[in-house]
C-alpha cells in the first residue's frame, strides 16, 4: 500500500523540518519532499530536532518547485485553511484519509501539502491540489505550528482516519443539466469544425467520451461559463486587437 | 461541559510548553498545568513558542508536586507507552475521548498526563491514573516529541473521538500530477495566445481559477489526452481536407 508523501512548500526554519521528520517516523510514514527551503538542504538544525528519524527512517529531498516535486504524485492535498475564492472541495482528516486509502493501490502515491510558517499556501499552489484537508480548530486560534500540523495528518493516518468526524462539506453546487449539455454541445461542435472527430467511423464514441468527460466532475455555472469562453477563445484565435497588430507588422514587412 | 486538563511533568524545555500551549490554543484547551519545571516559571522561551496562545488563550499554572496539580481533577490519564509490569488500562485516543465526555457532566474535570522529555512518565505517577492513552507508533521510532504528544490529544479532543463512516471512493484513478499540470500549463498557454487573459490585472487570477477546474475532477490519464488533444484541434483550427473543402466552397461562391 502507498503510503502518502508529506510535502513542505517553501519551509523557512530548519527546527521545524526536523521536527516534522520526527513525528513522521513515529508515525510511519517515509517520503519527506521539501521544496525550496529557506536555509536550503541539507540543514543541521533539521537533524538536531529529527532525533535520528532523517538519519534512520525518513527520506527527505529537497526540490526547485512544486511542479518537480509532485511530478509522481497522485492525488494531492493541500493543508490549509479553506480559500472562498477557488472552488476546491474541502475535506475533513477522516475523508482525506479513507480517499488516500482509497486510492493507494494506484501506482502514483497519495501527497499532502504543507504551506510556509508565516504566509500559508498560494492560491497558486492550492489550484495544484484535488482537495483541501481542514483541521478542526479553534477559529479564535487557527494557526497551527508547521511540525504540529503535520503531527496531526501523520497520526490521522495512523489511526486510519477513525479519529475524526466528517466535517460538513459544503461544495458549491453543480450547474443545471441544461448548461452542462449547453457546454458539452458547444465544445462538440467547435471540435466538429475543427475536424477533430476523425476517422469519421468513430466520431459518435469520441462525441460521447467528451460529453462524459465534461458530466463527471460536477463543473459549476461559473466554472460552465469560463469553460465556454475558453472555448470560444480558442476557436476564434486572437482578440481583434491583437488581430490588427499583426496586420499591422505584416504591413510593416512587405517580405510577409 | 468540562474540558480536558492538561498536565505537563516535569517537562525540561520552555520551548515545548509554548508549543504545547501553542496547538492546545488551536483545538480549545485551555487550562495548562506544570509539575515542577525545570527552569522555573513563568519562561520566556515558553511565551516565544506560544505564539500569543500563553497571554491569550491558555492559562498556565505551575505546581510543585502532581498530587497538588490534580486535587479537583476527576478522571485521570496518563499519554505513556504502556507498562507490562503495571494493571493500569490501556485506551485508544478515541476511547479517551469518549471517555472523557461521558466524565464531563462531573464537577471534576478530566485530565491528561504527559512525562518529561528524556524519561518519561514514572511508574508512580502512572500509578496515580486510571488509564494509559496509547497512541498508534510505529514501534520501532516510537517516541514522541512531548508538544507532539499534546497535539495528538488536542486534535483528538477536538475531533471528537467518534468513528467517521469512510468515504466511498470507487473513481477510476486520477493521472499522474506531472500530467495534470502539463494539462493546465497547456490550456494556459493556448487562452494566453488567444488573448482570453484580459484585462491584464485580473489575468493572475484567472489563471488560478483555470488551474483549479482542472485539478478539481480528479481526471484520468485518457482523459488529460482527450482535453489535450481538443485543445490542440480547436487552437489549429480545421483539418487540412476542411480546409481544402471550405476553400473550394468559398472559390464556388464568389459573393463571400
Amino acid at each position: 500500500m502507498s503510503e502518502p508523501v508529506v510535502i513542505l512548500m517553501t519551509p523557512q526554519m530548519g527546527e521545524n523540518i526536523g521536527a516534522a521528520a520526527r513525528v513522521m517516523a513515529n508515525f510511519g510514514l517515509t517520503d519527506l519532499r521539501i521544496v525550496a527551503p529557506r536555509d536550503g538542504w541539507p540543514n543541521p538544525r533539521a537533524a538536531a530536532m529529527a532525533a535520528g528519524a532523517l538519519a534512520d527512517v525518513v527520506t527527505a529531498r529537497a526540490f526547485e518547485n512544486l511542479e518537480d516535486a509532485v511530478s509522481d504524485v497522485g492525488m494531492l492535498v493541500a493543508a490549509t485553511a479553506r480559500k472562498r475564492e477557488l472552488t476546491t472541495p474541502v475535506w475533513s482528516l477522516s475523508q482525506t484519509v479513507a480517499a488516500m486509502g482509497a486510492s493507494a493501490g494506484d501506482d502514483a502515491p497519495p501527497a499532502v501539502l504543507f504551506g510556509p510558517e508565516a504566509s500559508g499556501l498560494s492560491n497558486d499552489a492550492i489550484a495544484r491540489c484535488d482537495a483541501i484537508v481542514s483541521y478542526p480548530v479553534n477559529t479564535d486560534f487557527p494557526s497551527l505550528n508547521l511540525a504540529q500540523a503535520v503531527a496531526v495528518f501523520a497520526f490521522s493516518w495512523a489511526a486510519g482516519g477513525g479519529d475524526a468526524p466528517p466535517v460538513s462539506v459544503d461544495a458549491p453546487p453543480p450547474a443545471a443539466k441544461g448548461d452542462l449539455i449547453a457546454l458539452q454541445e458547444h465544445l462538440i461542435d467547435a471540435l466538429d469544425r475543427a475536424g477533430f472527430f476523425f476517422p469519421e467511423s468513430k466520431a459518435d464514441a469520441m462525441k460521447r467520451g467528451v460529453r462524459a468527460l465534461l458530466a463527471r466532475p460536477g463543473f459549476t455555472l461559473p466554472e460552465v461559463r469560463t469553460l465556454r469562453g475558453a472555448i470560444k477563445a480558442l476557436e476564434e484565435g486572437p482578440r481583434p486587437a491583437a488581430l490588427r497588430r499583426k496586420a499591422q507588422k505584416a504591413q510593416d514587412d512587405p517580405e510577409r
